[in-house]
This record gives C-alpha cells, sequence and structure tokens, in this order.
C-alpha cells in the first residue's frame, strides 16, 4: 500500500487544494478516483464515517478529512517549503481568510448557478462582495502569504476553478470588479504545482450544466 | 494599555472559549464587555471589520477574531499547558471536531429555540443526533484530549452552557440520550478554569427567553 492515498474526484476544489499542497511539498502519491454518482468506496465510507466525502488522505494508512484540516496537516508533516508563517499572530491571520473562504465562497458561487432572475441577480452581487473582502485581505501582496505562496492562496486557488461556470451563469466578470484579486488568480495559475492540478474551466462548466440537469434546475 | 484585552459579553460561547482558554494558560486579561443591542463599540468594529462580532482578542494592540482561531492563537503564544496534541495527526484530529462543533452544534440548538411544533421536533431529533456524533468522538476517554482537558473540550463545553435552554425549550434531556457526553460535561464544570467563566444556566435561559421575545419568535 502506497504510504499517501487520496480519495479523489477531478472536479471538487477541495480536492485540488489537497493536490496542490501534496504537489507544493513534493510528496508522491497514489490518486484513487471516487464515483461519488454510482457509489462511493468502503474505504472513503469507513475512512470519513461522519461525512462521508472526498478528499481524504491516507497516510500510512490513517484516514484525514476536511480539506483545510489535510492541508494543514500536510504542512506541519512534510515542513518544507512552509505554507504558514512561522510566527503566531500571522497564522492566524492565515487561519482566519482560510476559515473565511471556507464559509462563504463555495456556497455563494453555487447561488449563482442553482437560480435564476432576482434571486441570481442578488447571488452575483453577494458573491463580489465576498470577493471584495477577499480582495481586502490580498491588499497590495502578491500573495495572501506575503512573498510567496501559502495556506491561504491554496484554499483560494482551488475554489477559483468554479469562476468560470459562476461567470457564465451569472453573467458578469470578476475581473471587472476585483481586478487585483483576478491578477492574482493569474499570478497563481503561472505555478506549476497549481496548473497541473486545476482542470480545463470548459470541463467544470460541462460538470456544473451536468449538475444542474441531475437537480432538475433549469 | 493591558498587553492582553477581550471584547467579550457574558452569554456568548465563543467568548466563554476564549475565557476558559485564558484562564488555563494562566494569562491575566482585562475584560471589556460589549453591548451588543445597545450599540458596538468602535473599537471592536475596527478590530473586526468582517464580521463585527465578537470575541475579539486584542494582543498587545493586535486584533484577532473567530474564537477557535483566537483559542488555536492562544496555544501558540503561550505554550504552557499545550491544549493541542504534539503529534500532527492527533493535532488534524482535534481540528476536525472544533470543525464538527463549529460547523453544527449551536446552530443546530438554535433550531431548537427558534421553532416549535413539528419543526421543533425535527430540531431536538437532529440535535441529539450530532450530539452522539460528537459522543463518538468522545469514545471512553475522560476528555476529548484523552486523560487531559484540551483545545476540543474548551470549544464544545462553552456551547453546553445553553443546553438548560435547548433542553427546556425542545422538552428533552440531553442526558436520556447521550449518557457519557453528559458525563464529560460535568467533569469539565468541576474544573476550576471553566467553573468560573460558564455562567448560571438560568441566566442563559432568560437571556434566550429575551431573544425570543425580542424577535417576536413565540
Amino acid at each position: 500500500m502506497s504510504d499517501v492515498i487520496l480519495l479523489d474526484c477531478w472536479v471538487s476544489p477541495f480536492c485540488m487544494r489537497v493536490k496542490i499542497a501534496l504537489e507544493e511539498k513534493g510528496i508522491k502519491y497514489e490518486d484513487r478516483a471516487e464515483d461519488l454518482i454510482g457509489g462511493k468506496s468502503e474505504l472513503l465510507l469507513t475512512s470519513n464515517p461522519i461525512y462521508g466525502k472526498v478528499p481524504v488522505l491516507l497516510h500510512n494508512g490513517k484516514p484525514l478529512s476536511e480539506s483545510s484540516i489535510i492541508v494543514g496537516y500536510i504542512d506541519e508533516t512534510w515542513a518544507s517549503p512552509p505554507l504558514l508563517p512561522s510566527c503566531p499572530y500571522g497564522r492566524a491571520q492565515a487561519k482566519f481568510w482560510v476559515d473565511f473562504i471556507d464559509k462563504k465562497l463555495f456556497d455563494a458561487g453555487g447561488n449563482i448557478w442553482k437560480t435564476k432572475g432576482e434571486a441570481q441577480a442578488v447571488a452575483v452581487k453577494d458573491f463580489i462582495e465576498i470577493l471584495k473582502q477577499l480582495e481586502g485581505g490580498l491588499g497590495d501582496k502578491d500573495y495572501f502569504g506575503g512573498d510567496s505562496f501559502g495556506f491561504v492562496d491554496i484554499i483560494a486557488i482551488a475554489i477559483t476553478s468554479w469562476f468560470n461556470a459562476f461567470e457564465r451563469f451569472g453573467n458578469f466578470k470578476v475581473e471587472d470588479h476585483t481586478p487585483k484579486f483576478s491578477a492574482w488568480i493569474k499570478r497563481c495559475l503561472q505555478r506549476e504545482t497549481v496548473a497541473k492540478v486545476i482542470p480545463d474551466p470548459e470541463k467544470v462548466y460541462e460538470f456544473v450544466l451536468f449538475l444542474k440537469k441531475m437537480n432538475s434546475i433549469e
């Protein structure tokens, strides 16, 4: 059995986070694709009995779940390069933005493609407001981590893989509202560890189309 | 100015977490009560511009928000006694339960006192289900942290200060469903650092009665 196994789904931004973190640390791992629609594996259900969700990382047979917690574990287990600042205050600030993103960003995007008309206009407005707050956290830095790509960057960039779908269903452009945040996205996508993990935006869009049909959302 | 200042509200379980953690570490602090109904202080609004919520901890003038993140900062800043296990896997497991509690427990309790009839019966059932999952995480240990009181214990015990109110509005007893979890509550309440922070359950009940009236909930 491989030391490091990821129970994965290609379109999940939460799985992408774990893959980018492993790439950053240079850790080889076995990628096992889960069939979330056809049926989850027994290993997934026993490894994550509370949520039954990907990603699950198995390290020497021991399971970990919840993507932000897994990325934290990866950072503590394989020290170099560090993903979090060394000082407690910098670490707390990074965790604040990770928590903010986890609470808000993906669900706010979901409200865009799950709605239409007036409700969708509100969803787009809310989404942009969240991005503006996040852009405030980025400030004039190259990365959320400052000069170097780090924890918050990993957590956020994975979710941006769905932005093309959010923009097309919501008929808006992120770049028109948060140019610094958009420049940050482009900067991150040039990074090899990110580029090799983030899927083709068109494939994500087609997947969201499929999700809409499966859930009978017009 | 005091080195450590807490912007506080006596009935907030999230503030209680920070106070218990500071007591555990033996840190003296200045407690500043916020008037959340009459009007928040300028210091609170500027220290936590994203949420504008208590608790905020100011350490040497630098603000921190979000209770679980503050408790983590306290643990990293004042090393003894440690609140998290030293091994990355144990730390990740603790963070999993902290996240579980943060996502579910207080909101599930809120659904009890905000509803009535059939909706309330569902809310009570959901709440008990969450407690059973949490009890599974406790297992046969004295504390979530094992032999010693730690991070998860702090995060969870603070919320139990509202259980008397949840039980009275929902007409049920936590002890009838999760006896091990109830024994854990009693064990924690005997601890001096907890006992001096957790308010009188009757005062919490009266506060929830007041909240119901203020929000016109029958």
